[in-house]
């Protein structure tokens, strides 16, 4: 793969949305271009996709997952296998091939959700979750998981003042604490991959804190390129 | 569990529809009280459902997986992944509920489907089938299944009469032919739970061989009831 996968990842409300969106600003700065020394416009191609929902199909199905529009409940093992399902459209329709072709994809949540929510929150097998999410993404993993850590408490509170809730955001407090405590466990698990955010602190901040995590990574994936040397090289 | 839990499998075209409507019309008649032993309405309440799409959920999932309606094809482990959370949603939300209530239930395709059209037909990993039919079933198996045997060919030209195929009989005859295979090996693995019905003769002809099947089994399912003894002896 000559591209590289960031990924999102934290409770309801923790800023995701928010910083994804800084981040893809940044990615297409000067200094980034700096940072990789290449000239204007010679950053790799960028790329910002979410679980669930970064497919047509995915689309659908986080329609299905996320809206309250049932009678009856969606059963435990379905909603696993529902994201499993996203999982797995998105990784073979969407990740691999902009990987593929070098892209710098930024995906808002990805494996580590699924042990979280699905796994700590609502109990269900993590053996069978690795499973599921092995089977799901042929074994692609993030090259660095941004963790933006707060507080279930914290993040719900920033939610309702949204308006709607959807379907998780919905759920109760303890769930979303089970939900906090999972994304600290997969820390604890993942320490080379997981790179924790504190994510109180004011937006800007959280946002240079990430600029930071990611210059060294930046230079260390896509390595000074030799086009200005072939320039000289080639009439 | 009460009740009881009667499978339909077999290639398109094989008349499983059909044979599904003949059997629960024979079900109600009085001919099977007879068989039972029963008084007129005492012969077990009967529930007629189907996968994909025997739920709410499942009834999206059902549009999802057979309406030709993506750019995108969908990936085959997605694909296998929607059946598998419309298996487990279906289990627990409609097959275990009412074969706790004593239900004689009749279902049209169910954990065989996917090892013959994923499995055989997709090419997809058979012990990975198995360990996702494991998790969407709960280990729930059907009593009998009576798989309608016809040639891919003959049930595919059955198909084309109907007018516009959904996306999996729009697959071509290999795939089919494959399937149709995958049939044969469930049959040879599993001779104990399958009964294999010549599906090449004319419709009655089919319900007849069904119904002889049923005979003993449901004599065997619902012995003669204590009813009327218990009458004799309760004022």
């Amino acid at each position: 793969m000559q591209g590289k996968l960031i990924v999102f990842e934290g409770v309801e409300g923790s800023g995701k949305t928010t910083q994804l969106r800084y981040l893809q600003d940044w990615l297409q700065t000067t200094e980034v271009e700096n940072i990789l020394g290449v000239e204007v416009g010679g950053v790799p191609p960028i790329m910002v996709t979410r679980e669930p929902g970064g497919t047509e199909l995915g689309f659908k199905l986080r329609q299905l997952l996320l809206e309250p529009q049932f009678a009856d409940p969606i059963a435990p093992e379905a909603e696993l296998l529902l994201y499993a399902a996203d999982r797995a459209q998105h990784v073979e329709g969407c990740l691999k091939p902009h990987l593929h072709q070098g892209y710098l994809v930024v995906c808002d949540r990805y494996t580590d959700s699924t042990v979280a929510y699905q796994g700590y929150g609502r109990g269900l097998s993590l053996p069978l979750i690795d499973q599921l999410n092995q089977i799901a993404t042929g074994g692609l993993t993030s090259d660095v998981t941004l963790w933006l850590d707060v507080a279930a408490e914290v993040g719900l509170a920033r939610t309702q003042k949204r308006g709607k809730a959807d379907r998780m955001e919905a759920a109760d407090l303890a769930f979303h604490q089970r939900v906090e405590q999972g994304f600290n466990a997969l820390y604890a698990q993942y320490p080379e991959r997981i790179v924790r955010i504190d994510a109180n602190q004011p937006p800007m901040a959280i946002a240079q804190h990430i600029q930071a995590v990611l210059t060294p990574l930046l230079t260390q994936w896509f390595p000074t390129p030799l086009r200005p040397l072939l320039g000289k090289l080639k009439p």
